[in-house]
């Protein structure tokens, strides 16, 4: 066979030359603007000139910090296609973490949204970055150090015509850093061949299936794991792609999909919820969904029925920064009785093409696919980190594994369900307790808003979980009506003695339920516990 | 990124793990038997254990003279698995061919059907092959040097575990031999890589998007081009897979779309015109086929519209044994106008992502994607093969592309369209006349059931069409009625003025037009032509 590259030039040229109709949608509240793919591969291919006329290159690392926007997507295309490798700055870090990850990851420049200047600009005297490309008219005042670009002119003079170097398919093409919860975030480095295996395996109808009969709504912020790989996928599928740029209120997603018929989006559960809440109480019309994906926290039954009932048919799809991200997606087989498909469509997935699992013992040996037997989920696949950037957390791969973290079983049929996080698990009496199972049965209760459990020490037990809940506003429920909603759905043992109800459930940088701070505040006896009454 | 293989036996371990539930379902005639994949994934790796136990390992040619059948299926996934290498042998070559690819692949073993037995007979003499295992329960005559054994003895002590060997992705996973009409057939070898590859790009939404919903009937031959890659396709996605063994009767074919509903089909066109004319005169039900592929000739519009009556979406996929084989594929544009799909369905079809084309002139230059501008179509790619095993037929390569031999155009959205074969083409006055427009335009006639165009020496223009035609039984047609069907159809000048009526027209192996062999008849006076009185 030909000894042809699997590079992203190749994915960017296929979108260009072979879906020229196609259309990138720019949602900016009251504006929206459209072009089509042939007039957007020629703003791609400026870009890369106009990145070489001010002395980048091959090698280089071009940073970007900006919302789903399509400068935003121009870089995607652009800066892997030229050789250079981009950098998806997460605008939600704190600055010392973001300072920290531009200067480690060796960043030269940096493509700034307008609107995000006032957080580039807590940082900008600590960069060593050269060049600072501003996407709008707004002022950056840098260091003499720093050259400041306007991206409009940057493209104005630029070619549209191009020759990309021949980038051997194992380059980095693309750097994210983990927002770990604990110690210095840690690069991962995709290479041109992750990035085009993970674009086909994903657009496979075992995953999204993407066509040019889609118009592809990527609410995941592009700053996160390639968006998922939606934007890779969706261009080399030709299917329409809209972005909604910085406007991740639900009153704004519910518009976008109301009036700009998406067929697909991702999103995180909370965007979820508020989707469905706010599609209770206002006109809006999600028919137009054929694929909807909850993604970056657990899905709960509960929530799945609820946007059925505006007829979405909400999938997990369950990924990391580590692995481009897609490993499981719970779209249930054809023949899944009516019952089961709710349960299955909130579990974790079904493992995807070219994703290798297996689920490992504390004591290191394999365990079976039972559906019982819990161990550490660990992976492997041409589409999975195996290092990173740096050396970093050398402790996260195991003979070429990489371990998750996530504790969970596998079913027969490839079905994954996560249970916890390795470090959220809770061991009692020598079993383990799944946060993740307890949170999804009391997510169930009408009456319960919010709900994070965690482990805390436990004399006899050695551990016993602690839950702490937000209630509906107005409802009136106790750890007495809880601990009887759990009767029948988790088993006894289960079933919490320390409860505490608070105003809100604080949250990671993505979203995701802070345990870790929670954890303090039980620690620091700031947490109100009460035992119910048997 | 991991540093991981993509090869066959990662493709086989999928499915085999993650759809155990899904099944090979085999049509025997009057026996159809069904197993899962579990089941089946046991037999495949018996295989290659029994093949380990009698001798054969990595690297080692093991050839295949089957029908669609589980043997062969259970041969496709083993063998290269195993780090051996698949031969797919053309049961329909002439012996002397058949004994020429054998000998030049170096093929070590043959796994042959005891329906097969007398095809191997005739050439096993000069054979220089150890091992022939049969399946079935036919006796073989076979020389002393040659081990004969029974596939269901292979099978029977061997382990259902195995570990498989760590296989470069670039070693030769399968060959397959061209069946071309002028010298020896030259042999293709797919890689490790170009399978895993090509698996990926036909199951996406671009191209069949494959799924566990779908039930996949290749009703192409598994000893063509990897029966068009299907079976690996399917096996991954978790699709049901019926196999119609040598059942290659419209009858037989009939019976299994409506008894076994199959989601997906793909044959050659003369299939689907029996399947077209079998379904006008018996009881029959295609509406299983969300999917539904015509290949290896031409699709006219004609076709497509008359399965349009049994609510079949005729499309047709384009492909090479050289080219793993799928290149193109015609499904419309959801913004096609109604008017227009029929059109766009009989083309050529919508280059598939990772397949990249260009159309070259005779003076060897680029010639722009107009949809006009017609030249050699030259293909590049992961998928496509950079050189014919031996290093024969060197001059089908272009600076690393593979020439195609096929005249023809692109649009510009990425829509291809074969003019001819380059050979074929009729260069008269200086331009071209593309006999299969011509050829599409005759098959629109009622009355017209095959019609071949090629092109004869003209003293006045250099070289003129002439066309044969074997008129539809009882139907009453002549040139110039045929004449006066082309005046709104073709340009004034290609209308031919040498018709001859004949009885048939030959075919090759594979069921394409043998225009070698009119020829030939021409050249010899053999065919009656007239010319209509104008």
């Amino acid at each position: 066979m030909q000894d042809v590259a699997l590079n992203v030039s190749g994915l960017f040229e296929h979108g260009r030359a072979v879906h020229p109709n196609s259309r990138i949608v720019h949602y900016d509240d009251d504006v929206v603007t459209e072009c089509t793919f042939a007039e957007f591969g020629d703003d791609v291919v400026r870009l890369a000139n106009g990145l070489r006329d001010i002395g980048l290159g091959e090698g280089d690392v071009v940073a970007t910090l900006c919302w789903n926007n399509p400068a935003h997507l121009a870089a995607y295309l652009a800066v892997p296609s030229m050789g250079a490798v981009l950098h998806t700055l997460n605008l939600r870090l704190h600055p010392d973490q973001l300072a920290y990850i531009v200067e480690h990851a060796g960043d030269r420049a940096i493509i700034v949204d307008e609107t995000l200047i006032p957080t580039l600009a807590l940082i900008i005297d600590r960069l060593t970055v050269e060049h600072v490309i501003v996407v709008g008219d707004a002022e950056l005042a840098a260091p003499p150090s720093i050259a400041v670009h306007r991206y409009a002119d940057l493209l104005a003079g630029a070619a549209t015509t191009i020759d990309w170097p021949v980038v051997p398919e194992n380059d980095a093409a693309a750097l994210c850093y983990t927002s770990g919860t604990t110690g210095n975030p840690k690069g991962v480095a995709y290479s041109h061949r992750s990035i085009y295996v993970h674009t086909l395996q994903i657009s496979t109808g075992s995953a999204f299936g993407f066509s040019d009969a889609d118009r592809v709504f990527p609410i995941v912020p592009m700053f996160h794991a390639n968006a998922w790989g939606w934007p890779h996928a969706a261009w080399v599928a030709g299917s329409d792609i809209v972005l909604g740029d910085r406007h991740l209120g639900v009153d704004h997603l519910a518009r976008v999909i109301t009036t700009l018929r998406p067929t697909a989006t991702a999103a995180v559960p909370t965007l979820w919820t508020g989707l469905d809440t706010y599609a209770r109480e206002n006109d809006v019309d999600y028919s137009s969904l054929r694929l909807a994906v909850s993604g970056g926290s657990p899905l709960s039954t509960a929530l799945v029925k609820r946007l059925a009932d505006h007829d979405v048919t909400l999938t997990q799809g369950w990924g990391m920064t580590e692995t481009s991200p897609l490993l499981t997606f719970s779209r249930p087989e054809p023949d899944t009785a009516p019952e089961d498909r709710i349960v299955k469509q909130a579990m974790t997935g079904h493992i995807v093409p070219g994703v290798s699992a297996r689920i490992v013992g504390e004591n290191g040996a394999e365990l079976p696919w039972d559906g019982e037997s819990v161990g550490e989920i660990q992976l492997r696949g041409a589409t999975i980190t195996g290092a990173y950037v740096g050396g970093d957390g050398a402790d996260a791969f195991d003979e070429g594994w990489l371990r998750t973290g996530d504790l969970g079983a596998i079913s027969p049929g490839g079905w994954l369900s996560i249970k916890d996080r390795l470090k959220d698990g809770i061991k009692s009496g020598g079993e383990w307790i799944s946060t993740v199972e307890l949170e999804a049965a009391l997510a169930d209760h009408p009456d319960v808003a919010e709900v994070a459990v965690f482990g805390v020490p436990d004399e006899k037990w050695e551990e016993r979980p602690l839950v702490c809940i937000v209630v509906k506003e107005g409802a009136q429920i106790g750890a007495a009506d809880l601990t009887e909603h759990l009767r029948d759905r988790v088993a006894r043992w289960w079933v919490p003695e320390r409860w505490a109800f608070v105003a809100e459930i604080p949250k990671t940088t993505v979203g995701k339920l802070d345990k870790r701070t929670l954890r303090g505040r039980y620690d620091t006896d700031q947490l109100d516990v009460v035992t119910p009454v048997r």
